[in-house]
């Protein structure tokens, strides 16, 4: 399956490479690319820097399409063009998977209109003003409708593709994916330990 | 506090992105870069791409000096250039940090000798090959011996990058770090789920 990870400035670390170590490393399972809206280099604020092909350059063959989030998208989420380019492709990807933040790009689209979804509890306020249509799930590691995956903060990422990895091969092969990346997972993708009291 | 991070091809991805999010999102205190022996591209088998400076150019008020492991330093343990530079550098930077396998870079050095160690439980029996006189822990998650922090396998680096914060602001710190990366910190550091049996 190829996977398609959307970039843009200031998206956090981990959102990112939480989710690529756990397909990364199923070579043969998996095959990674890394996009942004104008391809180049894409910056955060930790001090990486990656780079990058062009968002058109998505073949529309996509199995699953990664969208992170990070303080970059309180700006992006007003970007158009970018918006428009995610509903392009995550409407001709197989599936599309959100982490923290990032599901308030996907509810800018309208996508996520009348499906359930989480995202970084502590930014839940304001995610929720970007898609107002969208059911909200404020207990989730991470949530499942229809091809959209969704989770909550950073580390939660990790959780989500590994729950992906159990629906597609079993929580056996999942299991043995967490023990090699030495992840304690929350197999349970309802309760989430961080979620607001 | 600066911080260089190593780079070889091949290198795990998470050992690197787990500590560069819990430093990096610090940006008051920590800045980080990524180099390598030769600088420019490193690529590992997750289809990430890094560019990265010469080592050459880290400066001698270097605070951390944090080592990845991966399949690559199976290649690497006998690159005596890249251990020579790597004794180099650990000398004289205020801290060490290793993740999973780059313990065995650091034992190449002969600096862990006599010194508490430990690396991914995995890999262990092909690691303490690379420094028969460390004294190898098994059991822990990540160990502090002088200035050498060394820690288990992949993810066990977040847990390590977050017990330094936490020696350095306390513990309350360090929890609320990793409250806010969501992640479900090990704070023991003698007691790895994932110690051999």
């Amino acid at each position: 399956m190829n996977i398609a990870v959307l970039l843009f400035d200031d998206f956090e670390t981990l959102d990112v490479y939480g989710p690529v170590e756990v397909f990364g490393r199923l070579v043969d399972l998996y095959a990674i690319k890394f996009y942004s809206l104008n391809g180049g280099q894409i910056k955060n604020q930790h001090g990486v820097s990656v780079l990058t092909e062009k968002l058109e350059d998505i073949n529309d063959n996509l199995q699953i399409f990664i969208i992170p989030g990070g303080i970059g998208t309180r700006k992006e989420v007003e970007n158009k063009l970018l918006i428009d380019k995610i509903k392009e492709i995550a409407t001709f990807s197989k599936f599309v998977l959100t982490v923290c933040t990032g599901s308030a790009l996907l509810a800018r689209t309208g996508l996520l209109d009348n499906k359930i979804a989480t995202s970084n509890k502590r930014a839940f306020e304001w995610v929720i003003t970007n898609g107002t249509n969208v059911i909200w799930n404020k207990k989730a590691r991470w949530t499942i409708d229809d091809k959209y995956y969704t989770s909550s903060g950073v580390s939660a990422g990790i959780d989500m593709a590994l729950g992906f990895l159990s629906d597609r091969y079993g929580i056996e092969f999942a299991r043995r994916v967490a023990f090699e990346i030495e992840y304690n997972w929350t197999e349970d993708k309802d309760n989430d330990t961080f979620k607001v009291k």
